[in-house]
């Protein structure tokens, strides 16, 4: 027993120290954290986060939105999972990383390894997949994600971020981009000539645009706000713009697309979404509304059409994505804030008031207030 | 004014007689019923039927359940689009058939020829096809169905019966069988050691049994009716039966599936079928329910997952089916019955009383009462 002490007392000295903003319960509030990550082991690569985004999927987690029992929803709670910082450690089997290297980690923080979804690089559909933050790390500890100063994660779940790319804006790309990348190649909407709907232009939308224009579809951006018409158009490259609540433009629309991404959460029917859909097309559902709409079945059998979802992306296909971000010179657009701001952000996330992303200036605004930390 | 009515007399001598059984209103009551279909053209073959089967459709279009408008309706109407005869009679530039050959005619009459679909063979999804029955014609007259001792068809949408195939088994493989071939193929759902789900054990699900098997996938049969599992098994060759109300048998079956097959058109909830499906699996519906089921959006996106729809296939691939058929020895369970016994059938097939499909003896019965005729 007296062994076991010294042992663990000594583990916990190899612990990494973080600080960070952490949520308490389910009002969501913010506000510093300390506490310990693992030792950098073997694997692993510790990163000073210089960014991180902020995610719909955070609100809905600090606020335990979907109402996670016990055992599933874990307080103290540091969100974040768009993650860029510096490689400021690595273990001894590291082969991908050296220290001053720029990583990004996103919702994938580990998986099995050794299921046939991580054996396709497709670690995000494992069954014991753990997520970078409110979840059980195989060391039985809470993983804890990026609104705080490191992370240590195995470098298997980080991406190499290519040289001369904006970070703040390269941060939303790993979920938000992969999110709408994974599925645009997964289910062959990726083809130069293909016609896109693009349904929402928010942290997800926007990016989808900018990604299906560098394959050089042509993308129709839908939207219930007639507002974001000129940005679409002219900030975001988008061919045309339709209001969805608008009958004369839906109708003259109808069965022009070769596919279409939802990216709206919010409640809504996809009936007029799969009849703007060819013979064929398919209907990729990213955003998942509260209400479920109904499964329009005549439409899909009178037209061979498909309604598909989708959740991310695994490493391999998360790499390719942010190199192709960097090839074509996409970020997403977002609003840089200081970390004692991120309660505010997160009330206006919930309000969908963001053009279009949040990202944390972590590195630069974190540690201002160091002095006000709790554990 | 002298010439053309004596033409249009001349046209009317030309046309063909024909004689079969009718509703002339939404009774869906049958009777019999005199009447012309056009001249044998230069690209036409005439068929003497001789076996047509019952498809549920035929119900729905009879009674119009569908609630159809004027001018999408048509009475009197001749049911049947599952059509097996023998050439009677063929045009000049006819290739494919000569007389005395067996030819089968499903439910698409004619379409456009030109667009896209009909481009690529998928002659069901062009916007101008012209359905086998209650359709108005290129020539402006209404299209008559298979409950009748000929039909006229080009021979583009006539496909070749292989020989020594049971013609009485082989008519519902024209709509029942198509209906479920298609989409396994389009779908990838037909590659050896695959794992299909066939919902619903009737006229489109024991044939997809016997496609699915002759595919050499795993086939697990899913029905309401546990007194179906032993024909399931040992009728059809399932490898399995699932009753779907059994909870503990439908947990055991979670995440086992590669895709299914759902025929059935009672209205049903789909979400415990897509939680059958692995990740990345496919249901694929055929059946209309007159309610619409809810969208399970959340296990959609996190299993990658896929609804779609099929209506049928394309002439291309209906030789291709009936061909595989004839290789694997399939065609369908049938209950052969006599032309007066069609108005039975339908108030049977309409409570789903049938095992598994009625193929009507056009040619030995349907003469035998045609002094009964009224036109």
């Amino acid at each position: 027993m007296a062994n076991t002490s010294v042992s663990s007392a000594h583990l916990e000295n190899e612990r990494t120290h973080a600080y960070g903003y952490a949520a308490r319960d389910s009002s969501g509030i913010v506000s510093p954290f300390q506490f310990t990550r693992r030792a950098n082991g073997d694997n692993d690569i510790t990163i000073r986060i210089l960014y991180c985004g902020i995610c719909h999927g955070d609100v809905h987690f600090l606020r335990n939105e979907m109402h996670l029992p016990e055992g599933y929803i874990f307080y103290p709670m540091v969100a974040g999972h768009e993650i860029v910082g510096e490689v400021i450690k690595v273990g001894r089997n590291v082969q991908k990383f050296k220290a001053g290297d720029i990583a990004g980690v996103g919702p994938t923080f580990d998986s099995c390894r050794s299921c046939s979804h991580c054996n396709e690089g497709l670690e995000v559909y494992c069954p014991k997949t753990i997520m970078t933050y409110n979840a059980i790390d195989k060391d039985g500890s809470v993983t804890y994600g990026g609104y705080s100063d490191n992370t240590v994660v195995d470098e298997h779940f980080a991406v190499k971020i290519p040289n001369g790319m904006p970070l703040d804006g390269a941060a939303p790309l790993l979920c938000a981009g992969l999110t709408v990348y994974s599925p645009l190649k997964y289910y062959g909407l990726c083809e130069a000539g293909m016609h896109l709907g693009v349904v929402g232009l928010g942290g997800l939308g926007h990016v989808a645009v900018k990604f299906a224009k560098a394959m050089n579809m042509k993308v129709t951006v839908i939207s219930t706000s007639p507002g974001k018409k000129k940005e679409a158009l002219e900030r975001h490259g988008a061919d045309a713009f339709i209001v969805s609540n608008d009958q004369q433009q839906m109708q003259e629309a109808r069965g022009t697309m070769d596919g279409i991404i939802d990216t709206v959460a919010g409640n809504h029917s996809v009936h007029p979404l799969v009849d703007l859909l060819k013979t064929g097309g398919k209907l990729v559902v990213v955003g998942a509304p509260m209400q479920e709409p109904q499964l329009p079945v005549v439409p899909l059998i009178m037209g061979r059409k498909t309604i598909a979802g989708s959740a991310g992306g695994g490493m391999k296909e998360s790499q390719e994505m942010i190199d192709f971000a960097a090839k074509h010179n996409i970020t997403a657009d977002i609003e840089l804030i200081p970390m004692d701001y991120v309660n505010t952000a997160l009330e206006r996330v919930s309000k969908n008031d963001v053009k279009y992303r949040f990202v944390i200036d972590v590195a630069n605004t974190l540690h201002k207030d160091a002095s006000a930390a709790t554990s």
